[in-house]
């Protein structure tokens, strides 16, 4: 399957909460929306899971194809809600198993926020 | 494992800690070095200081440039030394003030990692 069909792309992803950090201070109801993104990705274990779903084929996974990051099945998945809770991931229950995959437009944000920053 | 060694592992605080996260799943020691870049950002107090620094004239400002985030100065002062000790920010003194930069390498690196999982 080809992931360019897939991806729903997104213009900007501005829906993810915020201006460039280099642009305006934040506003506090911003900056609760932003923090929530940062900190899913701020644990070691989630962060090592996100990177195994997002390098999975056709970027997605289920827990049966994650088992090498040496935490119980359970806690891979309470992380992977964790991370579809803050929006990084979707998830699509197939059978038996629940998918997860990764956002782009979310994830496209969360990097225009910071290589904004970066280059101004 | 043999991965690991084969890494070109840079410094702390200059540069990536990890390769596009959808390229492989990243080892415990990336997602260790990584999670903990992102982590600083996922507090909003902190989110919000940073973007206060990062649209400062110059990219820098001290703690007496920052009034308006609603918290005391000294714990303006204590969240802009967790995001100095992840890497984000530089700091200089400067008579009685230390002002604050951001560090654009670390930003940029940040958000390559996002950005090159959003778009693969």
């Amino acid at each position: 399957m080809s992931n360019a069909e897939m991806l729903p792309l997104r213009e900007h992803g501005t829906e993810a909460c915020c201006p460039p950090l280099n642009e305006r201070p934040l506003t506090a109801e911003e900056a609760e929306r932003g923090a929530a993104m940062f900190k899913a990705l701020g644990d070691p274990v989630r962060l090592r899971l996100f990177s195994a779903v997002a390098s999975h084929e056709g970027q997605e996974a289920c827990v049966c194809d994650i088992s090498d990051v040496g935490v119980s099945q359970p806690t891979v998945s309470h992380h992977l809600k964790k991370l579809k809770e803050a929006g990084l991931l979707s998830s699509e229950r197939r059978g038996t198993w629940v998918y997860y995959r990764v956002e782009p437009s979310v994830l496209a944000a969360m990097g225009a926020l910071l290589t904004g920053a970066a280059t101004a």
